[in-house]
């Protein structure tokens, strides 16, 4: 049975936002996505796979499609896929947020 | 651009443990499962999708196939498709679980 304690896996680096898998599978990832504040995940689109942000941990701005949401700790939105999704940590605290993404983009096996 | 203040969202229901649709696509569902003291989601099985369970708040006792776990807040566990998988709010308190299926397995549309 796997289980992960998610708080003592946030990770951050100071070059870039970054990411921890906490599961995978065919069908789908888990990820958490760690922000230092000033740290961004680019607006980009994923053609076929939809996913969720959740925030854990601090507040971030979060544009989907033309739309923006200062979201907050338990505060969640999703990007369907097609449209452009991004991130922005404005500070001044970090930012954790879990992520889900179907169907895995790029499967294992 | 959808955003849910999960928080707000909690629900409970005397007669059995509550689910509360955060976000669907026909790609995955997500939900909040909502547990006062001593209920259950017995134990079963899906044959395509794999789940992601993912405790917000108090604790409970997760099994997946013959093992089991017990996870408190930003603890989580996945149920990976063919594995009987199940919840026990032990209590004393309420239990809320983030709830990740992909793909969805009754897709509208």
């Amino acid at each position: 049975m796997e289980v992960k304690r998610v708080a003592a896996l946030r990770a951050f680096a100071t070059d870039k936002m970054k990411k921890v898998s906490l599961f995978e599978t065919r069908r789908f990832f888990c990820d958490l996505y760690c922000f230092e504040p000033g740290q961004v995940q680019k607006g980009h689109v994923h053609q076929g796979e939809d996913k969720v942000y959740f925030v854990l941990e601090g507040r971030g701005r979060f544009t989907v499609g033309r739309e923006e949401a200062e979201l907050c700790a338990m505060e969640a939105t999703v990007a369907p896929a097609g449209v452009e999704h991004g991130v922005l940590n404005g500070g001044p605290g970090r930012l954790v947020v879990l992520v889900f993404m179907a169907p895995h983009p790029s499967p294992k096996g």
